[in-house]
């Protein structure tokens, strides 16, 4: 019944609102209200979601002894209860190091829609890019080698590995971080600017509304688009200089392309820009309309614009805090040096 | 009918188990199997525990904003997931430094029962306790201002400070770590040791039976005593000298005492010792024998102390990881350096 009310919602909207027609028309894509569809978006077809993965991939997400410290899990720079990332400028991981190349950490939330993932977009997937920042010296400064004994160390997490992936689940550094990358996939949060795509017009009020618009208008959706609003790769400072491109060193990948976050959650994802150098969302849109679209955005309309991203903000969704193994006399012993 | 039943298993075994009786007579007391008990026992008479407050408290607890580089929350040392502690020798705090006496941190777990709080046991309790590594350099390397403004500058923490204390509420330092505080009161684990005291013969194995009587007998519930099977001052060293005092320079309270740890969940918390020195469970309990009691603690004593340790792991809180509230722009940046 509730399924019918919604089929009868949706078929009533693609004809009462322009707008939603005219976004879906720049191919602004929503979340589907439906799990079922959800699911068909996020799985892997390759290693399908179930339960048992899902519940293991936390835990090890949650886990700072996969790190070389024992400290810094996946957690402590893409923290789900701050918007899925860290808030400071450039990535900090062991001994304190800051990103060499002064990069910012993304959003793990609805990173599964991206096109490719880290920011000159050299990973494919969410089970890839998890391998990057487990060894990055800088970042948890781990080994395969390292992360494989700490895992297998402890007889619950091979328990759940054998629940999981069967008696013979083989515990390894690829499945360890493809079972991080299956939990990143279920962090989606629909917001209500989905279910105005889906049919409910309230959704959205009106300034939000005639800020959506103004996004589109001004172009916006050119790069920012598909389902993460965002997530592929495109050439960088196009119209004019990136104002703080002296911050870091960072250029994108091998054709200067860099990959375009998604503004879902965006008020949650401060501070801005591949190098985090600017902290305030409306000068965010202002320097974006600058240096991308050669637009000069006013006041007026990048407001409206801000009052539409808000309107991003996503249901997240719960997560019970993981109860990790206790380590035994096997597993390999925190260093902090 | 519930608690008639338990109440009839309880008379049956304050005649049928000579051991029960022996703990209890030794002073080990069990957390109370009724909620409403164990609630009297944890709460503050001078800012009553509510579920507002202790919701709030968690969202702070869990909020690395509180930190001056935005990335260290109570949470970093003390891991609700990780037995409530870190896992490493020394606490790694703000810019990565270690605890300059090099001392460990300890579990927030049970801590409430605790006595005194911190090594020296400087403070009455946890509320007081939450001040110091808010503050302290080389941890959370805050300052009062800091904190006050960071909570002060989102709307949902204020509304939520006036939901919990009334809409005169003041947020301030003290108000902020008091919260803290009545938070982490309610981390309390019962285990099947708290079972086989509250009247439940077969809560402990035989072995871990044996295991309770070796501990008494052997005099480790000299210390090791009370609802928090530790948690009082004690002179240390007191028979001979410990073998890793040289690492860090940790002399106790003025009067040379240092607190005793709890024993609850120790399976999660290591390494042990003020000072993190010792790995493994069996070291440390015959490491104590010898500097604490004057006693060569044999193989076969130790591990069957280790046996019944292990059953005082705990039945940990539920935790819903909370999500945090966004920054504004009136939020204090993050200053890592």
């Amino acid at each position: 019944m509730k399924h019918l009310l919604l089929t009868l919602a949706v078929g009533a909207t693609v004809m009462a609102s322009p707008l939603a027609k005219q976004a879906k028309g720049v191919g602004l894509v929503a979340i589907p209200a439906d799990q079922k569809e959800v699911m068909k978006l996020i799985d892997n077809p390759n290693n399908r979601l179930t339960p048992e993965k899902i519940e293991l991939g936390k835990k090890l997400y949650f886990d700072p002894r996969l790190s070389k410290s024992g400290l810094i899990s996946c957690n402590f720079c893409h923290n789900l209860g701050e918007g899925g990332d860290d808030g400071v400028s450039a990535a900090i991981g062991h001994g304190w190091t800051a990103n060499p190349h002064h990069l910012n950490s993304p959003t793990v939330y609805n990173a599964v829609f991206a096109q490719k993932q880290f920011w000159d977009g050299r990973s494919p997937d969410l089970e890839d890019q998890a391998k990057g920042p487990a060894l990055a010296p800088p970042e948890m400064a781990a080994t395969e080698v390292h992360i494989e004994k700490v895992v297998n160390s402890m007889p619950e997490y091979v328990a759940e590995f054998k629940k999981a992936y069967g008696k013979d689940a083989k515990i390894d550094f690829t499945s360890i971080t493809d079972t991080i990358g299956l939990f990143e996939r279920t962090l989606v949060t629909p917001s209500r600017f989905d279910d105005f795509l889906n049919g409910d017009e309230k959704a959205l009020t009106s300034a939000e509304q005639a800020g959506l618009k103004t996004f589109i208008d001004t172009g916006c959706a050119t790069c920012h688009t598909g389902i993460a609003v965002g997530g592929g790769m495109q050439g960088f400072a196009l119209t004019a200089p990136y104002k703080y491109a002296k911050v870091g060193d960072f250029k994108g990948d091998a054709n200067g392309l860099v990959k375009t976050p998604s503004l879902r959650n965006i008020t949650e994802t401060a501070p801005y820009f591949h190098n985090g150098a600017i902290w305030s969302l409306k000068e965010a849109i202002v320097e974006m309309g600058r240096i991308q679209l050669g637009v000069n955005v006013s006041d007026k309309d990048a407001a409206s614009i801000e009052t539409f991203l808000k309107a991003l903000d996503g249901r997240k969704p719960k997560v019970d805090f993981p109860m990790l193994p206790a380590s035994t006399d096997s597993t390999p012993k925190p260093n902090v040096n």
